[in-house]
């Protein structure tokens, strides 16, 4: 099951990524922003995720390592442009294999009947990177690492 | 008289402006990347420019303030991706009057015969923020900036 919902529109240079939780905003907002649970969500499941670094302020730098089977790494890695708790960060975003096609990603979080909407804006340098990271299933890792996220929500402690 | 090119697509998310300085590709990186040169360059003719900071390195900030001649303040600011000295940087970009939307420039220098190809690419996170731009006359300021730099350039001291 998924109930992710993505927008990528033919010669646009953006992919959107919809995803609603049921958990309240700030809960949202401190798990994707939690270095300790990234490993736990970011990414497809077929990979293992390291993170190096992630400064979750203006100018931070994050860096990502994704690990295969074999122990093959991929590394991503950008900066903090802002992070204003708990509606949003934006931040820059490059696969350290194609270093000159950075995007800059949009995360923000709403309030709606039930949960949160969290809705991802990833804008590339130009359609053809944009589409060469469609080609590439990118839309199977953000659909995986929503499932996964969602999982790790479920399982926090109930407050009563 | 002006020699500065623009790409502007109907429907995409990017302006890409470009223009050929006479003088080496060293000495542009300098002059774009020197925070003491900014105020002589940057912006439209009937605007002055303070830099409020201007950390040229990955995860620095930057921050530019216009004045106009009633003293209204216009403040613009981003943090700096990557530099890479002397060929390109990248950084993000926002009018602090819509925070909302940050864009990102990649500014590439390239060494062509008698000069550089100065190519900056500004990707927005929206068609519609684009075009508002554009609509402000955005290309205007770039247009004149890129005439002020040239006349900065000519002014350096000629090496014998």
């Amino acid at each position: 099951m998924s109930d992710t919902e993505f927008v990528i529109e033919p010669g646009r240079q953006d992919i959107v990524m919809i995803h609603v939780f049921h958990a309240p905003r700030e809960v949202v907002f401190r798990a994707v922003t939690d270095p300790e649970l990234v490993p736990r969500w970011w990414g497809p499941r077929f990979l293992s995720t390291r993170v190096d670094v992630m400064e979750v302020r203006r100018g931070g730098l994050w860096r990502y390592v994704n690990v295969d089977a074999r122990g093959r790494e991929y590394g991503f890695r950008g900066v903090y442009h802002d992070v204003v708790a708990p509606e949003r960060f934006v931040r820059t975003w490059e696969f350290e294999g194609t270093p000159r096609d950075v995007a800059l990603e949009t995360v923000t979080l709403e309030e709606v009947p039930g949960g949160t909407r969290y809705v991802a804006r990833s804008v590339h340098p130009s359609v053809e990177a944009r589409d060469a990271i469609v080609r590439a299933d990118g839309a199977r890792g953000g659909r995986e690492s929503m499932e996964r996220l969602a999982e790790v929500l479920a399982q926090r402690p109930t407050r009563t």
